[in-house]
């Protein structure tokens, strides 16, 4: 997606060949009208897949999801990194290993939101190692809805996380594949 | 904002007098097309107070910030609640104290985001006892930036938070105000 390539290239900070910082569009501050663009960019690539439900992650995830939710006339369900006062029971749970920041976490979703009649797209903002991306998946294999595929922004495509869910059989799209991050340079994939 | 009292009756479940579940359309579950009237809703509250910047915390605030910048043309920054592994430095803290929690936690923003040339419009999904809204407005206090006022989703109007900062001399416009939460039913502010 040229637009996001453009923003990453302007404005993200290769902050080590791991690490790469968009905190001025994504991560942080948010830029609407790209995130409106996202949002249809997701609705185009799912159009024909039947999707009912759209599930990602707060807090990232949200700004994108709504505008893809927004564009599919669907609703879209946040995942929970903590309970709160009204999400106790009845949840979907699963664990999340972040090796960035070496600990593992629970994220959670109340089970009235996803159900076996749904067709579910997930998305993220990142995918680097594929942690956070098997739990959303494993949760709607929980709820037995369908899974239409994975939606993200940008892939580090340096790690293994698309690809290993690539071999799943899952369908893919991200709208921006780095290949690396060295002498500050963002490489894309074509 | 009539579509907003209409879901809230419909889809809030009024747990206690004290609180009020909205997870079907703001709080877990999001309506895109609900955020995007109460986007368009703010932006037209607050079109003449010559806003740069709306500022927010993850993760409710999120989405109706971002469909109240898409329609007031300015990017938004959300406070975030745990430093994440590229908010590190030169920020802007606030302490925020949850009376239903009991707990006291810090909030961040980068300082490079808002600076004294903004014109900030704050937006949360909720006010209660205005623990969150003061430390977001402390954040801009500290920026030196212009405080535009503040928008609200949904003011609990039997507490103190709205009020108290109508009292400091600030703007406040909330979209819903619920006067009581009795008997399992929603009384609003006329």
């Amino acid at each position: 997606m040229k637009a996001l390539k453009e923003k990453i290239v302007n404005e993200g900070k290769v902050l080590s060949e791991d690490v790469l910082q968009v905190d001025t569009f994504l991560n942080h501050q948010i830029d609407p009208y790209l995130m409106k663009q996202i949002g249809e960019e997701f609705a185009e690539r799912f159009k024909d897949d039947g999707i009912t439900k759209i599930l990602t992650l707060e807090s990232s995830g949200i700004a994108p999801s709504v505008m893809a939710g927004l564009s599919l006339d669907v609703p879209v369900i946040f995942a929970r990194k903590r309970k709160s006062l009204t999400l106790i029971k009845d949840l979907y749970k699963a664990e999340i290993h972040s090796y960035t920041k070496k600990e593992t976490s629970e994220i959670f979703i109340s089970q009235e939101f996803i159900t076996e009649d749904d067709t579910v797209l997930v998305i993220d903002d990142f995918i680097a190692n594929g942690q956070a991306a098997l739990g959303l998946i494993d949760m709607v294999f929980q709820s037995r809805a369908k899974l239409a595929g994975f939606g993200i922004v940008i892939e580090k495509g340096f790690q293994k996380g698309g690809d290993q869910i690539r071999e799943l059989g899952i369908k893919v799209e991200s709208l921006a594949i780095v290949d690396a991050l060295k002498n500050g340079e963002v490489t894309f994939r074509e």
